[in-house]
């Protein structure tokens, strides 16, 4: 498939009038064809007015017809084949095995909204019949369903070039819902979006969607994606990136007339407690297991572990040998985009500068360019509750490890903590109780708690909480990964009295759709 | 039980050190005693410190606990017997029978919520069980729960000030959910503050509550809310009131370091679409109703119909005409404060004085201070199409007619309306088609749609929505009547390979509170 450069809007392939660019690859800093040109204010406006022809209409599809269309995206990036995987290589630096899953996870994910859809859940539906005999006043038919909120502005990631981009988590828990995306396509893989995109636009053909349930639209700047998120009729925003960047979404959108809510994924550096028990059973196998976990991929992922807690002993200071000496054998990976590399090489030069931070070991160097050479470093509890710069995300395969002087300092450094999206506990039998102590903690802090793995693997199901108190995300009170994540885009409805001719499938007398609804406060069999 | 014009600050009654004020009479004028002084900022930090110390522990209580302690703060409350009444009536200028119907549904709410929190629904639990054998990679085993934010500020509302005040809806819900609670008592009600305030506490004491699970604090201005909502230890807000005091917390909430949620229900209008067949069929009788539900409580309702949608014929002037008539019989009510007297003054005024503007009638106009007269106006569609104005709340009992030209004009000014927490249709059985025609729109500006009722009048049960789309509220996504309310104050955690011993009540493996979770994504029957 020849790459186009142009902006997809409903099912219109339009060149793009602003300024143009290009993507690099990142293993060798080469410019990759063609020119993307970026879309201009016309083409926002043309996309939103689609998007809002397209949702009373698309909203009120079957479950069936959504559910089908869904998969027919999934059919459809599968039917690019290796071309799309390549051309992700080339934009990301990422090896072949590391996209061929990240593809196998992206279509999982719709087929499992698909099915999510299906089901119905999501609807959460409500009927409290009347109760024409209640004195002193009747009860009216009172019956609830979830409608989604309308065009949502989706923002991928750089480091998940297809799970989280175009087609990613968001852009599919927001079609399931309900709403129609404009995707802003990431301007690192350009490439690999407007693949993507044609699937997704392909699909939306085939399955006959109304035109405007997807477009996306490029920029080398960032005009594109405010004006959608200023525009009225944009009602709820996906992103994943950067705490600057959430941060700047979510300030254009509470200025807005009508505010809306964004759902930014942004910070997170994810600490690791070793509990004393399981580190002087098994401190060796953890150091490497660590290290595999930091160093994969980079150290590109929102989960990376880039804090660990433990407590100053004789097995701690084996940990952190076994560690550093694991890293310093750990070859440098390409990062995704020239920008973030210097941005890790910044941040790591800030946390070395650091007066009260140690240096155990760097990593190989690397050849070629934008190679990320891998850090550990280690300080004092006491400095990090004194200094709140030690808790920096360092985007990259580096990690500071935190030495406490007894299991006090360790919950008071718990406590300090900023908002995670994971916290993970590594811990035997024999750490219960201490763990017991520290879970209430870790629970206000994060969104997902886990034992003995590493936060680095995010499965995508039905109780995944990819979420947590900020800064982790803009709304603790939700989930980007996992079926859970439909329900950003929804908002109740309640309708009372209305006849059984006018109330929608989902609420009618008959319940063809064989939901289990909540019938007077109780759940149906 | 006499009133001591002090902070409930957990088991503590303190005296303010800051401004005193009293209540006042608005039949009459009178100032009420006694003084309520001001709490400080030292008062306000006890209290964020005591909820914050208590929270953990309030958040872990049983559900049958909880459910104990708010079924005993119903019963402290109805022990307080005519006392509570008489104050209410004093400082609201509302009758006997709507204060004792709010004390019925304000105690009937807790014992709602007493049974939401047994039937342990919102806990939302879902197990993704381990997957060992699973390739690529086995799954682990995941769960998640919701638990609570943290404590909640709660500003009472003028209106209601038993069930939407210190016990009211906000209080129940974020109790139910597991989050402390620290009411800003309103102004205007201060004694019935401190009384159900005081039954709060008690309950507290009796059940063996965590103590900072309860305070309230008195303030003349806007200091100790506006401390509150930037406190640390606040994790969520609840609020009932005007658009510009919702807006200014919403504001504070934001610019925190770290934002929390603000659940503003502000301002509606609550249009009401006259269908052609009801019109003609019924129009006297609806002109009858129409203005009964208006002038109720002297207009003081979020829910008060406000603007009345019609298409211009006979059956229309007729409605107008009765309506009219019926309106200029309608005594005048005593308003809830001077404030809302003269704000009501001030917004009849500007809407006569608009051009576009029809008086139909007036209602009387009552002896005695700060009295409602009610009052009746009419405009054209294509007026209310250019001004946005016109659409701009008038709390008290007077509403506009907007004349249409036809059915494309009716769906045009409900296309221009602002978010609304309700939407009201006169329909016969021949309108059904039109009305069908009309709901898409209404589903995305209201929160509730209603056939042939009448917006006031908010069933407190299951499937109830009493929210909507700015700037009915600050957060759609929400209900502030009806159980669902309780999820406001929630967030999911995710626990990942947590051992049966680590794991909370309602995850382990057993399952002793009996809940249907929603295991690999199909609910349990």
């Amino acid at each position: 498939m020849i790459l186009e450069g142009k902006q997809i809007i409903g099912q219109d392939i339009a060149a793009g009038p602003g300024t143009s660019f290009q993507a690099v690859d990142p293993a060798n800093g080469e410019t990759l064809p063609p020119e993307f040109p970026s879309a201009d204010g016309k083409q926002v406006e043309r996309a939103c007015q689609l998007a809002w022809d397209a949702f009373d209409a698309y909203r009120e599809t079957s479950l069936e017809e959504r559910a089908k269309f869904l998969e027919t995206i999934a059919e459809e990036i599968e039917h690019l084949g290796g071309g799309l995987i390549e051309r992700a290589m080339s934009e990301s630096g990422l090896p072949v095995a590391r996209l061929e899953g990240e593809r196998g996870r992206t279509c999982n994910q719709l087929r499992l909204f698909a099915n999510v859809v299906r089901a119905g859940e999501w609807l959460d539906v409500r009927v409290d019949p009347a109760l024409p005999e209640r004195t002193p006043m009747p009860r009216p038919d009172l019956r609830q369903r979830h409608i989604p909120l309308g065009p949502v502005a989706v923002f991928g990631a750089s480091n998940f070039p297809l799970a989280f981009s175009v087609a990613g988590g968001d852009t599919a828990s927001a079609l399931a819902s309900g709403c129609p995306v404009i995707v802003k396509a990431h301007s690192a893989h350009p490439g690999t979006s407007e693949l993507v995109a044609r699937a997704i636009q392909s699909a939306a053909k085939k399955c006959n969607m109304p035109e405007g349930v997807f477009s996306m639209l490029f920029d080398a700047g960032y005009e594109v994606g405010t004006s959608l998120v200023k525009h009225p009729n944009i009602k709820a925003v996906g992103f994943t990136g950067s705490r600057k960047g959430g941060l700047a979404l979510q300030q254009a959108a509470q200025s807005r007339p009508e505010p809306i809510p964004v759902y930014a994924e942004m910070s997170s550096i994810n600490p690791v407690f070793l509990m004393p028990k399981a580190l002087e059973a098994r401190g060796t196998d953890l150091a490497q297991a660590f290290v595999g976990s930091l160093s994969m991929g980079a150290g590109q992922f929102c989960t990376n572990p880039g804090l660990v807690i433990g407590l100053k002993s004789p097995a701690l200071d084996s940990f952190i040998e076994e560690a550093g000496k694991a890293l310093k054998d750990t070859p440098a990976n390409t990062m995704l985009t020239p920008g973030i590399h210097s941005a890790y090489e910044q941040s790591v030069a800030k946390l070395a500068g650091n007066t009260k931070v140690n240096e155990v070991s760097r990593g190989l160097t690397g050849e070629g360019e934008n190679q990320c050479q891998a850090g550990l470093f280690t300080t004092q509890g006491a400095d990090v509750l004194a200094d709140e710069s030690l808790q920096e995300e360092v985007f990259g395969a580096t990690s500071l490890v935190v030495i406490c002087s007894d299991m006090d300092e360790m919950k008071r450094v718990a406590e300090a903590l900023e908002g995670q999206l994971t916290a993970t506990l590594q811990m035997d039998e024999g750490d219960t109780d201490t763990v017991a102590s520290l879970l209430p903690t870790l629970e206000r802090k994060a969104g997902r708690i886990m034992a003995n793995g590493w936060p680095t693997g995010v499965e995508v199901c039905h109780a995944m909480v990819h979420g947590g108190p900020f800064p982790a995300t803009t709304d603790s009170r939700t989930t980007s990964v996992g079926s859970a994540a439909i329900y950003r885009f929804l908002r109740p409805v309640c309708y009372q009295n209305l006849s059984d001719a006018l109330l929608p499938e989902a609420l009618k007398e008959a319940n063809s759709l064989g939901l289990k609804r909540l019938v007077d406060g109780k759940r149906e069999g």
